[in-house]
């Protein structure tokens, strides 16, 4: 954006995001066409492209924040935008593969305010829609300039999504207190894993089609990792006192299904009556909007939100000692306060 | 094998497919190491290796086809059998992980005699078990010398196995009859993709490890892939007259569950009254005794044995035709019948 006075505004992350997403939705396109017609529907249903049975919608696909981190991993190597596309397409597909995999695995019913995939086509289509969204980023980012190398990149984040939600899963399992519960640290080891490691990769792939030195690629990785868990821990806050209307998920839902998230844990950590308390509340599977405001009261959400706030300025100090390419440092510092402030 | 007259016989099957088997398990074993502790013990669990919670066991884990087709399309290059073990490895990962989610679209409770993964450990963590598998595949491939272009050839074979597959469902919920319905030549496509792609794709990578040219690598894939259409429709005849102590399935459980197999659509493709009758028992979801016989009376059981016979022919000229290097000739030529005159 420019002023009257002349003087070049930062751009936006709405903007930057934008930008990506228009770059990058023929590509994705092009892809999800190559697939099986059914799975390329059920494809398209999970981007928002269409409706069950296949008339076209505009429903809402998620923010994109994969895609344009890919694209601008590419420019912070000083690459056109368009080198980055392929990396783009892989990691959308990747996301897009592990949500409906992850939805089946968590019984989730709804994702951005419609039925799930396996909800509205079946769980054993899901699995089989996901399988291929799965090979075809694969096959996307193998096919790329540059992107025989790219793809041992990609599996070892596939690897640690699978590793992430493995514990995850386990995690459930775990008592609410004692020396068996799960502590904040190692939900942080998992959501770097299941969240961060595919933003990570997503940058050092744009990066590395880009033809960036292993440095920056890896620095990169690293910065994208921390964002990650800022966003995962945003989400979990978000998870318990976001706006239904905004999240697209009911009021205090993580809570009543006993998840065991970041604010829950950090409030479970401390050491005064206020945790025991909560334990107290947790075990006894007790009211949810009683549960949520114990977790505040013990400090989860303070706590939480300040982890976040110290991830994103670790994330933008290493960004910053990265020196990637001017246009691209701008752009991508827009969008560590973007993913972190959402309604909160 | 060495005769008293000191004249070499060929190799049977079962000794080339042990030689493999031996030479794969130790890089098999520690590719599955690698995986999050429970995910690998669900990996083990499929192979054979341990029981459900660990405890070691020998359970029968497949033929190994795969894995010696990878290593024999490496010395058909004229390379030491150990250039195809990576190849070897993820070609047998990338088959655990389609058995694992295969049995949940399928609803398929028995894998090899054992409750299937998806019985044993539920069914999110079953998806969550391919993916690592899926994830392992592609990580051990692209980790290899040449893995980087050697990827490209295992997407597309997994972009097949998801297209076959896709086919393959939606074949239940085609008539029996009128033009709506499933004919041979359709099912032979699906069975090419399903189950021929991945054939196709353990002889070509093993090759290209190996350093063979196009020109035999490709041809070696189109060697598989026969032999893959080949192996499923004596699959299918094992399915409907098999022995359940050897296949470890119920006896004629396919017809029981109303698949559509490759000897009830040649039957059914007919023009006589016995593929008539054999549409309405279908239709009629009569007796599956009185079907077997059905079939095999309106010659369907006769007419898939030949087409099953006739591709293994067309393999073999074709292996022979491309002049692979001697030792792996006869160790290929094994194959075939071992893989086609199972228990028949």
């Amino acid at each position: 954006m420019t002023t009257a006075a002349g003087v070049t505004d930062p751009p936006t992350a709405v903007e930057v995001l934008e930008r990506c997403r228009t770059l990058v939705r023929p590509a994705l396109g092009a892809a999800v066409e190559r697939l099986h017609p059914w799975v390329g529907e059920m494809a398209a249903y999970a981007f928002g492209w269409c409706e069950v049975g296949g008339a076209p919608a505009e429903a809402p696909g998620g923010k994109g924040v994969r895609q344009a981190l890919a694209v601008l991993g590419a420019e912070a190597a000083g690459a056109p935008a368009a080198t980055g596309v392929p990396a783009a397409v892989a990691v959308e597909l990747v996301h897009a593969f592990s949500l409906l995999h992850d939805d089946i695995m968590d019984g989730d019913a709804t994702r951005r305010c419609r039925p799930a995939v396996w909800r509205a086509y079946g769980t054993g289509p899901a699995v089989l829609a996901g399988d291929g969204l799965f090979a075809l980023a694969v096959e996307t980012l193998a096919a790329a300039p540059g992107g025989g190398t790219a793809v041992r990149r990609l599996s070892a984040a596939l690897g640690d999504l699978v590793t992430g939600q493995a514990d995850d899963l386990l995690f459930a399992s775990r008592p609410w207190r004692g020396p068996q519960r799960v502590r904040p640290g190692e939900y942080r080891a998992m959501a770097e894993r299941k969240t961060g490691a595919l933003l990570g990769c997503a940058l050092a792939l744009g990066a590395h089609l880009g033809g960036a030195p292993e440095a920056l690629t890896s620095g990169l990785d690293r910065v994208g990792r921390r964002l990650g868990v800022a966003f995962q821990i945003v989400d979990d806050v978000l998870g318990i006192w976001g706006d239904p209307a905004v999240t697209g998920k009911p009021v205090h839902g993580d809570l009543r299904e006993g998840k065991k998230t970041f604010p829950v844990l950090c409030a479970l950590d401390g050491p005064g009556p206020a945790a025991r308390r909560l334990a107290a509340l947790l075990e006894a599977g007790g009211d949810a909007a009683e549960a949520a405001a114990a977790v505040r009261q013990a400090g989860g959400r303070r706590a939480a939100l300040a982890a976040a706030r110290t991830l994103v300025v670790a994330a933008v100090d290493e960004l910053d000692a990265l020196e990637p390419a001017t246009g691209a440092a701008a752009e991508l510092r827009s969008l560590p306060g973007y993913l972190t402030d959402r309604e909160l």
